[in-house]
């Protein structure tokens, strides 16, 4: 294994992420931990193992188990294999598994070792670091979780492929998002020059994209380790967009996808605020075009009522307005309240506004 | 409201600790808070208040009820009011309604604002301090929880009039054990000194006594807030005997008083072991009985096995032998494996040890 980066999170607890060489070198990592463990997976992410280790738990795949009776699954067979403080929980799959099997580590006598193993693009450029577990409940997407962070992220490219091409482009929409809020060029330029090696899977391009994108990830939360500056917020550009799309549209369409198509949005309503420079929001559309996002996708006007209260509903986190993150520059976000007709603009179809 | 204390704990969070005067300076503390709250009591806290707040959830009194069913309940009453992250979650009541409150705050939307108003001795002293939260599950006390300071502790004495006298003593047990810990001996001789002011509960006397068993627990939370350095193990003085006999008893004494009786096993088997010097071992023992700790009590030959038993489940945390906290001196606490002998010589009856 190939240590990539140290990330240090609140209290001064850190995340070391590896980077294994092959299949091989993983399981050979794993198998050091001893017996003193126990693993989570879901049916797919088990199916990437020939011999599964004994202490184990699959769980039914998907986001709709991500609720409490699956949290209690975790504890229930962690008791019965009798772990301690000092045993480790190995989460193998997705977001979900690993952000469930994290929120279990934590709770597990007040928080046992925790190595997470993400198998898709998405969780591993996006959930498995930062330390925010979380289970839903009655309706709330992630309404109970903790901070958390692992000991551990392994990551292995050789998961990803088999990964359905959906999934793969729900990652790469995260990717893109870090791409805006990194403070070089690096990664949106890579994104560019490497489009096909990408969409190939070439092993050592994809190792290269992940890391460049987690370090992105890793210098705004290392700058806001609990969130409570705001800066780690600015992680949400394209999000307030997207979370409303994907609870009007019952989530038919992948969280990467809406993510890419709110990141349209917020590039095109900066512009239309003088927020966003005209250049780098035109720019941006062009980068999420190159990778097949549909961001000319509007809402029919029917359906604008319900979008605009699900747009609501993403401040009730906290009291206060709507806050959308926009973008003065790469690297450069802001929370920014936007007039009701831009949002009108960017997001129903025919209601276009010009700039007078 | 005077404020008492600032305690510092992992990651930089705090908690102040504040004393009222009276019951009217908590509540109009408490009113301070306006609307975006919600209270958790237990049927006898709630008893306390005659108009009692809307915005409430009452649950059943007593340790069964700590498990994962008035979590729930806990998380569904906070959803349904509407609660964010910036709300506040108020526990008012013992260390049962404060340890479930708080891991429901701590949960909910990965954590929200907490103020904790104790109203028994033992939670004044010991659970509403250090942050740590809990629900018991599948027979594992405590199984379940996380580390969550609250924001403020409020306490008044006042609250401490109607608790019965099992309760009080019950507190008394941990107040001792601070005690024992304290670098000073100020605690030591304030029970001595004080004795009949402190068992017809003078509030002026109570809260004098209150604040120098907290500045005690404070001291070794401050000096290791993520229970890693073992320091603050050392607050589980007395506790591996006392955990076993309760275990074995089924609970039906009291914790406090478990706790002292284990504080006099650790004297007796510290003083056997040349750990503990003889005066200061009996000094303590005449401490513990002048509060009416049953100090000479010992468990019956036939119920050793399943003591034996119970003590080495207190090991199941961390892999390893048992090992007790035993005193060097007051307020200098050593972990310390301790030979089957003396164990035996200090818990069974008629086995006595005599020292060549």
């Amino acid at each position: 294994m190939d240590k990539k980066m140290t990330v240090v999170l609140s209290g001064g607890m850190k995340t070391d992420v590896l980077f294994a060489k092959d299949i091989k070198d993983l399981s050979k990592q794993l198998s050091g931990y001893g017996n003193n463990v126990m693993w989570v997976f879901d049916a797919n992410s088990a199916r990437l193992f020939r011999d599964l280790p004994e202490r184990r738990l699959i769980l039914e795949p998907g986001e709709r188990e991500k609720n409490l009776r699956s949290l209690e699954l975790i504890v229930s067979r962690a008791l019965s294999f009798g772990m301690a403080r000092d045993s480790r929980f190995i989460a193998f799959g997705g977001g979900v598994v690993c952000d469930m099997t994290a929120l279990a580590a934590s709770l597990y006598m007040r928080g046992a070792r925790l190595t997470l193993v993400p198998t898709t693009l998405l969780s591993m450029v996006d959930a498995s670091l930062g330390g925010k577990t979380a289970i839903d409940y009655e309706g709330g997407k992630n309404l109970i979780g903790t901070f958390y962070p692992a000991d551990e992220v392994l990551i292995s490219v050789d998961t990803l492929r088999t990964l359905p091409a959906k999934e793969f482009k729900c990652g790469l929409g995260e990717v893109v998002k870090h791409a805006f809020l990194s403070d070089d060029v690096a990664l949106f330029e890579y994104l560019i020059d490497n489009k096909d090696a990408i969409l190939r899977r070439d092993r050592n391009t994809l190792a290269e994209l992940i890391g460049l994108s987690l370090d992105v990830k890793r210098k705004y939360i290392e700058k806001d380790p609990s969130e409570t500056k705001g800066i780690r917020s600015f992680l949400n550009f394209g999000h307030t967009f997207a979370h409303a799309l994907e609870s009007t549209a019952n989530f038919s369409i992948s969280h990467g996808e809406a993510v890419a198509w709110g990141i349209g949005r917020a590039l095109e309503a900066g512009k239309l605020c003088g927020v966003t420079p005209a250049p780098l929001a035109d720019k941006g559309m062009e980068l999420l075009r190159l990778y097949g996002y549909d961001v000319d996708y509007r809402i029919g006007r029917g359906d604008w009522i319900a979008y605009a209260e699900a747009l609501g509903k993403d401040k009730k986190k906290y009291s206060g307005s709507v806050k959308f993150v926009l973008l003065r520059d790469i690297g450069d976000p802001v929370l920014s309240a936007i007039d009701g007709k831009y949002v009108q603009a960017v997001t129903i179809q025919s209601v276009r506004y010009k700039v007078l």
